[in-house]
């Protein structure tokens, strides 16, 4: 997302455009956690297949596509590749699997199309967000998923007969004591929901390839899961809910953009993101109960808002320095 | 809206006030499509007419209070005689007439005072959006028009016995397969939603307007209608909102606004325009479900989005290029 | 809120921090009301115990809160101390005492936990509104007191068995004569509720601190309070409502912005400002509609859109000038 890549780049360098493609596709991949790394992106996709063949498959569609309409449009070849068009489109590609049906042909062709708007996007917000100095996160992946879903039951080619998604939302109900098996498979179901996931062997690959990418990002996002759980215990979130992840991927991945990907790591910029990490979970049911009327879904608008506010107030604030 | 008014200038700038105003009206009439034409003014105000003389007198009646408070305000003379302060006040005065009904005298209150604080809107949003080097499009009418149909239920001299506009959105239902007086329809009417009108012969006068504007107006207009209606086949829409132009009018204006307005006319700017309008179309029912459970509609929100994103990412597109 | 603190500044500068801290957390709640006077916050703050003892704590308690955050993160010195850090949290953990019950230890947790972010989100916001030259106003109050609405339900620990708040809007009943006691109390309440306060004693108390900070500002919340009224009682408000001033205090704060605070006072700015009432007035019940699907309030939403787009638009309007 901002981060560039290092080690690759050089490596890169000298090989043909069609040698490069598949590592700029797995970079895109590894992107929706900031990580310019190939590598990374292998782990991410083997979390992907883990969880489904579909998945893997989808994630991998929507990266490939939303690079190639990067290149065809002419944008920077730096940026894309960095994956830094690919990561939108693959979460684009798996939002259309999860909510739309992997096995539709027309959830395919949505896919693709989705992912190629959101390049466009990405180019537009990148363009307007420059000028505060702010990265535009997933706000493209955000933007498509949420007008796919509020669109979807309006055409019949797109919507197979499920009943209306649109409600009222309710007060929490159920138990609010997480056990033990909530709370360790919650910790890992925190990061393998940012790509949609609840497996915990899935998050744990993921783990597996932030720690590979680099230590300090697979510390961020333990720390973020923890947080966020700590947080959602403490206000009484439903424990079902609780170990599902559902509260908590924008705290992950809140505290990796604010510790050591946007702003640079240390002890400061260590208390600001785990207080963003908690805002990004308190705010998740909100985005939930925001959108429920018209069919919506929290997606990582909680990431998304509060990182940006965040981020924009660090220059304020002497001990923060960006990276 | 972007567009100057070039050959009806000079002859315009030796008339006193009272002898230009009346084409200026016409103008901002014009503009709603991006014309800066009096003569394309008097086609479109004819279409109105032609669908009933109520609102015709609304879409002048707006323009006119637009244009008086934009003179009375001290805006730039040159963009106020270009209609571009206009557009919105005709869009919203027809707005009331539509949702409120236009027989009742408080009906015609809240239209000239709605089409004076979109005067308003219109010099705080361009103020904003040029830093980005953005149009204000229809933003200023769609926040007006949506705060006063989220408003007029509650207050009582505007909402008259009729029952609550605000619900869930439900899935579509009936056919899918618009038939052969659907398509023909739905292509002209598409021009016409542009201005709440879904008549046919309404919908041509438009498109006679816009020729007589130029021909490439014209020719963006029926492309950006036939993609629209390709685009709503193709994802099941139902037949009879196709037909009634409810899906393609924003496909319509993000065409126009990307081939030709906004951007230098071409093969890349084309193809580009096309697939703007075709998401344009697609949000269309996201912004109904959105705007649903308060009671708003999606009006030319959708094109509003799609448009600006798509602007705002084109200096990254080396083939594209600003007009 | 934008002015800074003139004759108490020399005497404040030469005590030792814990001497100048009560003062602070004063003008905190004085700027609500955009004045930077600790004489004006003593009124306040004697309002808000008239009303309840609970919302004279919750609210000296988020602006102290928020005003040792802004210390403690380094923030400017000198907008601390004008207390426009304050104001924010004030509002923010009256909200959290309004909206979840002043008595629940949960709620005392989340108002500083809120009143804490808020200081974040007023340095973030105003770093981006900075470049339009524009202030944040109340945004980050609306900001993280929606978010709260919207989330609380989700919460056992912060939800106490209350039904859902979220509902359809539904149109208005009730008779809309507004009768003299209606009219006089709402006078009054109208500028109590900008602190959710409905009654008349405390918004006459937090007239006379208007006053004590200067004439003009009490005169321009007069102003603006019945132009309100007058707004909602010519479009058939419900006369409950005008006289609880459920309608009228976004037109109070508009008022005072508009006319002295933002804009230097004259005729002209006299009524762009009373317009901008009106227009907020109007926009309270589009605000309350579009939040009640989920669960959601008003807030001052209406004033912060008006008078931002209202300041946005004012340097093309030559006879308005910039305070």
């Amino acid at each position: 997302m901002g981060q560039q890549w290092g080690g690759e780049k050089a490596a890169e360098a000298i090989r043909p455009v069609f040698g490069r493609f598949p590592a700029e596709v797995l970079r895109g991949v590894a992107q929706v956690d900031f990580m310019p790394s190939a590598v990374c992106g292998l782990f991410f996709t083997a979390a992907l297949f883990a969880a489904g063949p579909q998945y893997g498959l989808y994630g991998l569609l929507g990266s490939a596509v939303a690079t190639t309409a990067a290149y065809g449009l002419g944008l920077d070849r730096t940026a894309v590749g960095a994956g830094l068009h690919g990561y939108n489109g693959c979460l684009v590609a798996l939002a259309c699997a999860v909510f739309l049906g992997a096995g539709h042909p027309a959830t395919l062709a949505v896919a693709v199309l989705g992912a190629a708007v959101a390049v466009v996007l990405t180019a537009g917000l990148a363009a307007l967000l420059a000028k505060a100095a702010l990265p535009v996160l997933t706000a493209p992946f955000c933007l498509v998923a949420t007008a796919l879903t509020a669109a979807a039951p309006g055409f019949r080619q797109l919507w197979h007969g499920a009943p209306a998604p649109a409600a009222l939302p309710a007060p929490a109900t159920g138990t609010t004591a997480p056990g033990w098996g909530d709370l360790w498979h919650g910790f890992f179901a925190n990061i393998g929901q940012v790509f949609f996931l609840p497996q915990w062997y899935a998050g744990l690959l993921f783990l597996a390839g932030l720690f590979a990418a680099g230590r300090l990002a697979g510390l961020a996002a333990c720390a973020g899961s923890a947080t966020a759980l700590l947080t959602a215990w403490a206000s009484g979130a439903p424990g079902d809910q609780v170990g599902q992840g559902l509260l908590g991927y924008s705290g992950v991945l809140t505290a990796l953009a604010l510790h050591g990907v946007f702003l640079a790591p240390g002890g400061w910029s260590l208390g600001y993101a785990l207080a963003g990490a908690a805002t990004a979970t308190l705010l998740t049911p909100a985005l939930g109960a925001v959108t429920a009327p018209f069919g919506g879904h929290a997606l990582t608008w909680p990431f998304v808002l509060t990182t940006l506010l965040f981020l924009a107030a660090a220059p304020a604030v002497p001990r923060l320095h960006r990276r």
